[in-house]
């Protein structure tokens, strides 16, 4: 199932262009802007067969709600936001050893973006997000996933714990991330079916959600900074997870 | 040895506050700003102690050679960048394994602000970058790096390649990361002295710094994306090195 979703700004347009051209609907450019950049992205558009409405500043302020569109739109095709009864089937249908990424409440889309790339490098079968106080699918996070948003499912959900206690039951290990936790990632074992679960930038994990989780871990720091980028943090525990999976099937 | 930067812009200011306070010199602020967000400011700054200068916008525009200053400027203490010579010096006179991120023209500041994070995390033993095309040390680095630039060497070179065949003859190994490498990161052994060497974004490592690099890795890619974020990756690949140095020293 597809959903169009109209992103606008250089980047996210040109990000589009790049990574999926062929799921592009509808392009709108300012009539009135004839420099080198826009008369470039035009014969990319014409090469790739891509129709253009040329429309004024008006209306590119009321496609966009007045965001800043730099004078350019796009509406483009991109996988639903699934729900917790979808994630549900997933879990159910699936033969692989399962590995999700549960943010809980990251707010920031560069992260949120990059998560997505990591995700996908990574073989996750999704990003789990809270319906609430979430970062979601932006043309900030579609021009920094590069391509990814199309590639890995986003489940938005109500209730995170109750999410998490699900999988629990039915037989993924929920590990969270914290900075106090007394295990090392590299003490965890991520062979088994796992969600990988991460606090908000600068905030960590909320209460309820740390008590939910089946271990808590961290990454070791030598150094004197308090804490990693989101984005890098979740990046190592995801690839830990596939060391450790690339020597079990060896 | 220590030099005076100017950092501009609130989110920099921000961060040097809480970052490093102690370190700053003079602050600036536009006298005819009244908002709450740069009066929250000025209590934290009379809060600590430190002075400020009431100015207005066209002295602001000057100090700051008419970058976006946002009515806050400020003059902080940072580690001097180092040169070749110094970071020989390092070399030669450390007692422990090294490791180094050696980074050929990496341009975007958000990533060199994270890989000194992730450097100072690590325990890196400093970061060393061209001395052409390479980001350096920006208000957005600053901030992004979270005080790592206060605590992580930065080794400016005139000439990598040169610099390269000093470090190998030294007894760093040097490990290039490439996508087209035959190996992968965990069939590296990070347990010698080793610098881990990263292209810049897009484009790779140069041909010459490849060829000087004693051994090509990637990290393994399972999904349909091209790259991971680069600050993720080197995230990934430093944290290999943690990984393998603890359970040697175990």
């Amino acid at each position: 199932m597809n959903q169009i979703k109209r992103l606008f700004g250089w980047h996210a347009v040109e990000a589009a262009i790049k990574h999926t051209p062929q799921k592009i609907v509808t392009v709108w450019l300012d009539a009135k802007r004839r420099d080198k950049r826009i008369e470039k992205l035009r014969l990319l558009l014409n090469n790739l067969q891509i129709d253009i409405q040329s429309t004024n500043r008006g209306q590119l302020d009321s496609l966009s709600q007045r965001a800043n569109h730099q004078g350019v739109i796009i509406d483009v095709e991109l996988p639903s936001e699934q729900n917790e009864e979808q994630l549900k089937d997933v879990v159910k249908q699936s033969t692989e050893i399962l590995l999700f990424l549960i943010l809980d409440q990251v707010q920031d889309p560069h992260n949120l973006g990059a998560c997505f790339r990591t995700a996908d490098a990574t073989g996750a079968h999704g990003i789990i997000i809270t319906k609430d106080r979430s970062a979601s699918v932006s043309p900030t996070v579609y021009k920094v996933a590069s391509g990814a948003v199309e590639t890995v499912p986003l489940f938005k959900v109500t209730n995170l714990t109750r999410t998490m206690e699900w999988l629990k039951k039915n037989g993924i290990w929920l590990m969270g991330t914290d900075s106090d936790a007394e295990k090392t990632v590299y003490e965890c074992d991520f062979t088994p079916p796992v969600g990988i679960v991460v606090g908000a930038e600068g905030k960590g994990l909320r209460r309820l959600t740390k008590e939910h989780c089946d271990l808590l871990i961290k990454l070791p720091m030598y150094g004197q900074i308090e804490s990693l980028n989101l984005s890098v943090a979740t990046g190592v525990v995801l690839y830990e997870a596939v060391r450790q999976r690339s020597f079990v099937k060896s």
